[in-house]
């Protein structure tokens, strides 16, 4: 097989719903080639009016809340029971520091990676979460050009990579464990506020009682806080991976979201709203990327730097000094 | 008096403690003149070891929750019982559109206004978000080179302001009034998570047992959320300016912050976190204003963002487009 192909060829192997050549251009839309990366403007383009049609769910819970196990019994009801296409996907900023990826061990979810009608990807590495992200958004689109209905988008849990999930999304998921203790669920503050449900994984056994109690908690709390923009109210519900008992219902709330935006209107607004989100956030990246390659520039920042974190020069003293080297 | 002073006469007047020149300091701050903006940057940068010994509080609350009437209590308690000297300053992005601002009217706190150790400066209007943050944030820094030991800034309770103000504060204090329904309080989701404290004001009359209430509930709810960076869990109080009930207590908490702080270390490092914060901001806004000026991107850009928010081009592609402009 060669290692690139045209533009034609990529786009309607995509769109026949081609595994191979799917994969083969989300790998264009990860390279930092600048060919590479021409060649995937093009693709996209191409397949663009065919991308949208899915629902876009974030997924994000601290490490041993269970998310995988969890991904893969909502995987699997959605592509066994209810006949849907669904891709996995991961943003991972750790998989910059570590070159490892949260999705990079498939067998951690062997059964839905062996099904037909699911595709899964693992995070991009060695990347700025920036870069991980727009790659991420692109491979979405890639998915959705190839017929499939749900994309799920994983995340960690910790740091800013979930404002990027959030921001990428239709429906943002949050999991959490009973009785871990609120400070070791590390959750950021911040990202509960950002769910449109919260799901208590691992609801069986003996900790049955304990998760429908933190149901309990977490619908007041989320109650104090007013609705958003969507006129959703965000929703509590336990689940189990092992017993398989909730994960039905998490998919029914995800699709009750979907029927209220569509209604009201939200869903349509909110992706245009998104989408110019990334046409400005792309700029920004780039314009500071250009901005902090410059050599005086990065000759000067490290004293600057210092001087504003001690107070001898004023932030905006720093900036004006750096703004002037350009 | 003339129209501009030297940088020395305006750096020893503001030393000196001159209200007038610490007020005409001020609005060169806010000036967007090229020539007010370098005698600004003089300035500032010769007062600027000076700055840094007050503490920064940041205040906000829907409109309705009582906050002209909250700081004057609390400013006279801080100028009258502890002989501390106060500057309140202001964020009001609405000021943008109205002309007015939220401090324009200085007579709702006309006790604190007439008092010779407080300062009160209405919010510069007619600005970008950006700019007026800007402008506060370089304000306060004169107003603690004149020797004020706290800094009070004001903000609406809805909308981006918060996030300013949130960083350039080493307190966040949110006002919230009880029962009066969750929408109604208008709060934008994420606020709650920034509050170092909550307090519910009004608590007085038939409204006590409510504000109690609420009181129970905020604590409840603040308890779900991890500790931040700091190790300090925000305290819910409540408070009345028409008795003076619970007033005093809310100072003792923020000077309870201050002392936690500074002994594990982090007010001092978030303070040079937030310096480093703003000379990155100041770059980027820089940046952009600099490239969405340029002809070429104001001819392209209404076409391209309307063909983004239609899906009919990716954000990606179209910010290529853009960028390859200038």
């Amino acid at each position: 097989m060669p290692k690139r192909f045209s533009v034609d060829q990529y786009a309607d192997g995509i769109l026949a719903g081609n595994r191979i050549l799917l994969s083969r251009a989300i790998t264009l839309v990860e390279s930092t080639l600048p060919s590479d990366q021409a060649l995937a403007q093009q693709v996209l383009d191409q397949v663009l009016p065919h991308t949208g049609r899915s629902v876009r769910v974030g997924i994000t819970g601290v490490p041993g809340v269970g998310k995988s196990t969890f991904i893969e019994a909502l995987g699997l009801h959605l592509v066994g029971q209810l006949g849907k296409r669904l891709a996995v996907l991961a943003i991972d900023p750790s998989s910059q520091r570590s070159g490892g990826s949260i999705l990079g061990d498939k067998t951690r979810m062997n059964q839905l990676a062996a099904h037909e009608r699911a595709f899964i990807r693992p995070s991009p590495a060695g990347r700025s979460l920036g870069g991980v992200a727009r790659s991420t958004r692109e491979a979405m689109l890639l998915c959705e050009a190839a017929g499939h209905d749900v994309i799920f988008v994983e995340t960690v849990g910790v740091g800013q990579s979930e404002t990027a999930v959030h921001g990428m999304v239709d429906f943002f998921l949050l999991l959490m464990l009973a009785g871990a203790g609120d400070e070791l669920q590390g959750i950021k503050k911040g990202i509960m506020e950002m769910a449109d449900a919260v799901v208590i994984t691992k609801a069986d056994g003996s900790n049955e009682m304990p998760a429908r109690r933190a149901k309990g908690e977490y619908r007041s709390a989320l109650h104090l806080f007013p609705l958003g923009p969507s006129g959703w109210s965000p929703k509590v519900t336990t689940s189990s991976a092992l017993t398989g008992a909730g994960v039905p219902e998490v998919w029914q709330v995800v699709e009750k979201y979907v029927q209220h935006t569509q209604q009201n209107g939200y869903f349509q607004k909110h992706r245009q709203e998104q989408n110019l989100h990334w046409l400005y956030e792309t700029v920004r990246q780039a314009l500071e990327e250009r901005f902090y390659a410059q050599p005086a520039v990065q000759q000067q920042l490290p004293s600057l730097r210092q001087q504003v974190m001690d107070g001898r020069k004023s932030a905006f003293g720093a900036a004006e000094e750096l703004l002037g080297l350009s």
